[in-house]
């Protein structure tokens, strides 16, 4: 082994790619190693193809209210699968173009291939030991699938292949229900497939808060067959695979695992770092300095197995890349926490969950947005959002939600909670009219009513008037 | 005249039901008098109609991209004008009738009639004097038409009467293109019927920002036969209304004037208030106060010709029901500024419009959206924003937009002005992926690099990965 490198980044995804843009501000005596296709599991296999067949999947589903809205002939739409992917597929390899030209012109310091690791200052790449001062693991991770339904070979879809697919179904299960089940079983089903959706538990998409949960479950019950609570059992029989869940059977001829992500550490070398391995085979890290231990090793994104998201892995790829370089690590404050499923109506959790608030302290401000102006207006009048707050200074704590622009409404929440806002702060904004926004503020007001009351002369403590028009 | 009353409130509409909620809480020696159709102009003419309609019309529009979803079929599709404008009024109806209930079982209270000020503690309400300790009027406006416009009989509509038609077009002119002139003209057009728009300036749906007004420009192009820049003249012609402006001249089958509101107070008696009026007819009024001078007289709503939008509205009837009661008025610090107008893309403006800003002390930070990942997954991707910022501090002060998502995106953005955040502060926030909001982020940090250099152990200093599936 020559003179030490600086760093050794394992992994060329978002949080690699992150750590690499830090890496490179400081020197260039750094290595990036990726293992399988370039380009990052956002732009190949996740977010941006799973929206893009999110998007089609909506549009053609709108026809549903063409004729309350006064609109002739949707009758004869039809989605033509095929064709639907491949406009996935386009708008995929152009997101991934971008992803891999963030690695070109790197020249030697950009190689193909698998890394292990040999010691905390010591990477074994393809054979070849590389001496470095640190070490930053962002591998990310690969959708779980149980190693006996991988006889079903070609059938047994993950996100990883189904977007590949010159076509599916008609007939499809989804097994796993939480935020990329929900995404992928609503958009299949409301491109016309036939889908059976499954999960183990009763929750979906992540959700902790029993009425968003069951606001969500009724509106998936539109689009598709849902069975929750008992495991899923999969068998090959004439016509397709067999998918058993308690006293449901269906016969399907394809299926999609969405049963969660693994972290790609297994082949890491990991144990010879010498500190603990926790059953997932995993060190702990810090979350402010994702340093391992004392180690000049980090350990970001999805490899980590703490929030597989993507502003979170940007973050982490962030945080690594500047303290796998730096004489001393810096604590950065997270974010609040933030996560979106894209079904419709759409699926948040901002902030504390519902499963971590302290019930003696915490007062719920609710909305149905069945009666909201302008879901009626929009013919999107579904679903219902709960928010949080302290009881005793009315700080905003967190909020879950189902509902119509429901992304949006997250935003505007995480903003107030990360402020550290209170009901009667996020009362005091405008809000226009008609907007969606409106609902979070009838939410808003239902949890100011259980609020000690507020000084009069604050436009915060105006109430609704009364009349569906104007609230 | 007996004991004087505690206030009586000219005008039920929005304005007038939210000073009536202050004042019902206080005392019952109060009256409600109305003028012609009982219900808000919100309810009746305005924000719900229009917005029904505008769903309807993007829904038809979406067509478009169809094809390239990968949905056959969208050739069949028709807009049925006489069924849209029918669910058009039954939403309406349903509103309307919300707000009747506002007034339902206040027996004597509530008058039907005209009222006059005969100083500012006497009105008379159809021929009857009542003595009143104070008077909150509310009295709303009403479209501007000119005057020799009306020999055009039924083919001059307006919001008044657009919605109330069995059918339009199919040639129609719409004048005026402020908010309520460009959303309707566009809606009508992608309903498919044939749509010319005159305004006489350039500037469309309030903007002022150059960049920003372009991008809208562009958009109506697609949809419409957009002329700016000189006034409209109308007159008879064989085959219907010839509407000429410059050098353009076209024949429609009916006109929608679309030229503002006028302040219904012409007939209220003002001069009665012994205070200096304006040109139009109207007195100061303290924005804070909503008081006359130092008269027992509150004037909130549309008819004081300030911000004739519903929220503002909202909150001033709130302000006047409160202060006619009061012993001394209250002064309310008023919400941050914020107007958006439904066409699509969205227009909003948020805080400090471009026209007011001191450019020597202004950052701008912008986004383009042809480019933002998830409006290119959902074939949205037109329109810019551009934000501003104080250049010494950093300070949000407003932003101008036309974007896809732009009510959600303005609605952040009020929040974020009206907290006093900086573009630091804001990009502190999470931001989920894929979302309309990370191109909200692209424009802080535009803005951010322009700024100076914040601490660098802080995710807000995160700066773009440059990959567009990432960014």
């Amino acid at each position: 082994m020559g003179a030490p490198l600086d760093t050794i980044i394992l992994g060329a995804g978002t949080a690699g790619l992150a750590a690499l843009r830090e890496v490179r501000k400081r020197t260039d005596r750094y290595l990036i190693v990726n293992e399988g296709p370039w380009g990052t599991t956002c732009a190949r296999v996740g977010c941006m193809p799973s929206k893009a067949l999110i998007e089609a999947a909506n549009a053609f589903h709108r026809r549903h209210v063409f004729e309350e809205f006064g609109l002739r002939g949707s009758e004869g739409l039809a989605a033509d699968i095929p064709a639907v992917l491949q406009r996935v597929r386009a708008l995929r390899d152009d997101f991934v173009q971008g992803a891999l030209e963030a690695t070109e012109g790197l020249g030697a310091h950009a190689l193909s291939g698998r890394a292990t690791l040999l010691g905390p200052r010591s990477v074994d790449i393809d054979g070849t030991a590389h001496a470095t001062r640190s070490i930053i693991i962002a591998t990310g991770s690969r959708p779980t699938v149980p190693k006996e339904w991988l006889a079903f070979g070609g059938r047994m879809l993950t996100t990883d292949t189904l977007f590949d697919q010159p076509t599916l179904g008609p007939r499809i299960a989804v097994v796993g229900l939480g935020a990329v089940g929900v995404e992928i079983a609503q958009a299949l089903a409301r491109l016309g497939l036939e889908v059976a959706a499954f999960t183990t538990g009763k929750t979906l998409a992540g959700l902790s808060d029993p009425a968003i949960n069951a606001a969500l479950a009724a509106r998936l019950r539109q689009d598709l067959a849902l069975h929750a609570g008992a495991k899923a059992e999969l068998r090959e029989v004439p016509g397709g695979i067999e998918v058993r869940s308690g006293h449901h059977r269906v016969v399907v001829d394809q299926v999609v695992a969405a049963m969660g992500r693994t972290p790609n550490t297994e082949h890491l070398g990991l144990d010879s770092l010498g500190v603990p391995l926790d059953e997932r085979g995993l060190p702990a890290v810090d979350r402010q300095t994702l340093q391992v231990g004392d180690l000049p090793v980090f350990l970001a994104g999805d490899a980590n197995a703490q929030v597989p998201v993507l502003h979170e892995a940007g973050d982490e790829g962030h945080i690594a890349g500047m303290n796998a370089l730096a004489a001393v690590p810096a604590r950065f404050e997270r974010r609040t926490p933030l996560s979106i499923v894209f079904s419709d109506p759409q699926v948040a959790a901002v902030g504390q969950r519902h499963r971590d608030l302290e019930a003696a302290h915490t007062v719920t401000g609710t909305v149905d947005f069945a009666d909201q102006g302008r879901a009626r207006a929009a013919q999107r009048n579904h679903g219902r959002l709960n928010l949080y707050a302290h009881a005793g200074t009315g700080r905003l704590l967190g909020a879950e939600l189902c509902a119509p622009g429901g992304e949006h409404l997250a935003h505007l929440l995480a903003l107030a909670v990360q402020q550290k806002l209170s009901v009667h702060g996020l009362l005091g904004m405008p809000f226009y009219h008609p907007v969606l926004e409106e609902g979070l503020r009838t939410a808003l007001r239902d949890a100011a009513r259980q609020l000690p009351p507020a000084a009069e002369s604050d436009l915060a403590t105006c109430t609704a008037i009364g009349v569906a028009a104007l609230d």
